[in-house]
């Protein structure tokens, strides 16, 4: 059974900041050289989300465009109420899309399409510089 | 420690053709002989879903119905103005939704309550024939 | 190679009756002496969700805002229609957002931020008594 870990600090735009991760991800899984097993990917904090899409300026454009719909910036928001941070509809959208997800491992490669890729997103009001965490476990063929 | 995978393929109908994969993930787990692990289930690709739900056909068209409003398919998306294939509404969804879930298998079994079921969701403008992936990892009552 | 599970049972007002499930699954974590690794929780059931979130009453009250709005209890559901049971619109959120997420494990701590914490919410139209579960999957030190 093989575990690995990795971090990497990524420093994303205010509002909709976004960064396809997916070879960070592919490169990790490699030199895992775990076959078959689980990733777990998580943007740490809590106005951060990680989905996967077609990583191309028009669906990110809808997306970004629901999200507004969904929870606007200029909103009336009880945590903004509350702490005056401005940046409630960032909270609401990060527990809505959430800020991880699992993918699985097969043949070595993460199981995604070939127009699917694993997005990291800020939607805070404010640029951030975030950890992203992946976890991988599973089996390699060098296991015992 | 037990690692498997599976790989279905699953033709699905246009806009929310579903299937209710309950009874292949439970297969497959009880194959795998996993006693306490994780799930990770993907339908691969950048259109499609996968949630749990009560697999009944109100709750799905309810569901069906809530996508509907978020993200109409007769609206204006700018990857349909760049690509021109008019499934901008399915790549929204499909991030909003996301493709996976991870769930837990204690004493065997799913962590599924009695009514809710894993359900795999075509979101795509046509019909599609698409890959769900499946690795359990955990402990067996043979792992040494 | 450790793999530990754990189950709570946690009761939960109506609608939108939530709880801070962080310390327990900290407690799981540590208590497992897992260093790296994946956790995956879920609340088991239909209608109800995982999530995270700043836990404070704005962000919450955010939340169950949006979700009056995408779902409105008093709205018209199909599931209703042929149950009776009146909670189509639990079944719909829980669908939209999910019962579970995996967290990733990294020096024997959950990748949380700060201000991000676990939270458990029944969506149901009823208070609801609801196994929230967890497996955790990975590395100790000392595993052979």
């Amino acid at each position: 059974m093989t575990v690995r870990s990795r971090r990497w600090s990524l420093t994303l735009a205010a509002e909709f900041g976004h960064a396809n991760v997916t070879p960070e991800l592919e490169g990790f899984v490699a030199e895992a050289a775990v076959e078959t097993g689980v990733l777990a990917v998580h943007l740490v904090g809590s106005t951060g989300a990680v989905t996967t899409i077609e990583y191309e300026a028009g669906a990110l454009a809808d997306l970004r465009r629901a999200l507004d719909t969904l929870a606007p910036p200029g909103g009336d928001y009880a945590h903004n109420a509350r702490w005056g941070d401005g940046n409630g509809f960032s909270h609401l959208r990060s527990a809505l899309l959430k800020t991880g997800i699992a993918i699985p491992v097969l043949q070595g490669q993460l199981a995604l399409g070939t127009w699917q890729q694993v997005v990291a997103i800020n939607l805070d009001n404010r640029s951030r510089t975030r950890d992203l965490v992946a976890v991988v476990v599973g089996a390699s063929p060098g296991d015992t």
